[in-house]
């Protein structure tokens, strides 16, 4: 179990782990390694557990009923549980409401995607439900996704030429502006249906940058 | 090798095995015992040999070069070998149109969804695209996706009480009604970003049907 005896400070982004499919020990420890403040979600406690990680949250509705919480309580004490029975929102969006409530400026969340379509597609669709109010990265082993914020937002970010870069909109999204991507966006349109943005490219290293002025969109950075 | 000996109609489904993540046994022989016409995008194809499946169709770019074509068409005779080099469509979109411009009326697709979330998603999205042209269902060893088509048409088939549905919108989708289902729908507006279907069941043994005017909307059957 990693030393927790430090101050958390709330600046650096929390971690929240979600119900779906593990990630690998490598992609967990490289999120662990500062210390986050860590939240899980209750269908994935079992499994934490099992990984000897330190949590300070664990929430969800425990409807059930396999968690011994007297001996969480022990096990990881101070660890806060916090239930959250509400049926109208998914487990993942009452973390994540948890999170801004708390003061958190940003999120790392892991564990959401895999198994059921039904399940990855809600959590990742419901990810551009916060994106003025945190900042939120999905990650798994393969993928890494960032839900944009229209105009006057932009993203920027530092990339390796050759890197593989998806846009990818929820919907239709208007007035994409790209820069430094193979395939450049000069205040274009993409939609489901017609055109997405998978498998653009950074052109040369440096700076990306995307902004947009309407609709959803999702940057993302996937690798095999 | 199943025997593939008899004549096929265009009137079963035909299977199309993307180049994503591979399904369980279960569910490719399943899908193989009325022996569909078969159709591999080139990434799977080493996976799919594996296997001994007898494929009817090999479509791709082949810009990989890993493949002997000609020691898979002695293998595999009769077999057609379809060169796509289309860069603006993913292997997917045009493995499905090659099946729109065959005759076929519907088609299983495989291997689509799993690993890198850019792919999954730009396969799931590209579904819509093709509802009118073809019958889709896409599946993996979790999920079942269907694309549904506008009023006039509808979605209509029997379900066994309780069993979880999930309606997920693309975008927007309007003017949704639902029978049989435990949380109905009447008339209303699922959109990302504010409120999605997943999770509803049905409500007792017999047909569940859904309709709605404008948008796009996945059906998903989905268990763990």
């Amino acid at each position: 179990m990693s030393s927790h005896h430090i101050v958390k400070e709330k600046q650096e982004p929390a971690l929240l782990i979600a119900n779906g499919e593990a990630c690998s020990s490598d992609l967990l420890d490289n999120l662990l390694e500062w210390s986050p403040y860590v939240v899980v979600l209750d269908g994935a406690m079992p499994r934490v557990l099992q990984r000897g990680i330190k949590v300070d949250v664990l929430l969800g509705d425990f409807d059930r009923n396999e968690l011994d919480l007297e001996e969480i309580k022990k096990q990881q004490f101070p660890i806060e549980i916090v239930h959250t029975p509400d049926q109208e929102k998914t487990d993942l969006e009452k973390g994540i409401e948890f999170l801004i409530g708390k003061g958190f400026p940003a999120v790392n969340i892991v564990w959401a995607t895999g198994k059921r379509m039904d399940h990855t597609l809600a959590n990742v669709f419901n990810l551009v439900k916060y994106k003025n109010d945190i900042k939120l990265v999905m990650l798994d082993d393969f993928s890494k996704i960032f839900p944009l914020s229209p105009l006057p937002s932009f993203f920027e970010k530092w990339y390796r030429s050759g890197t593989t870069i998806s846009l990818l909109p929820l919907g239709a999204c208007e007035e994409i502006r790209t820069t430094n991507l193979r395939y450049p966006l000069m205040d274009e349109v993409l939609s489901i249906g017609n055109r997405l943005g998978n498998s653009n490219e950074v052109a040369e290293d440096g700076l990306v940058k995307v902004q947009f002025g309407h609709g959803e969109l999702l940057l993302m950075e996937c690798e095999d």
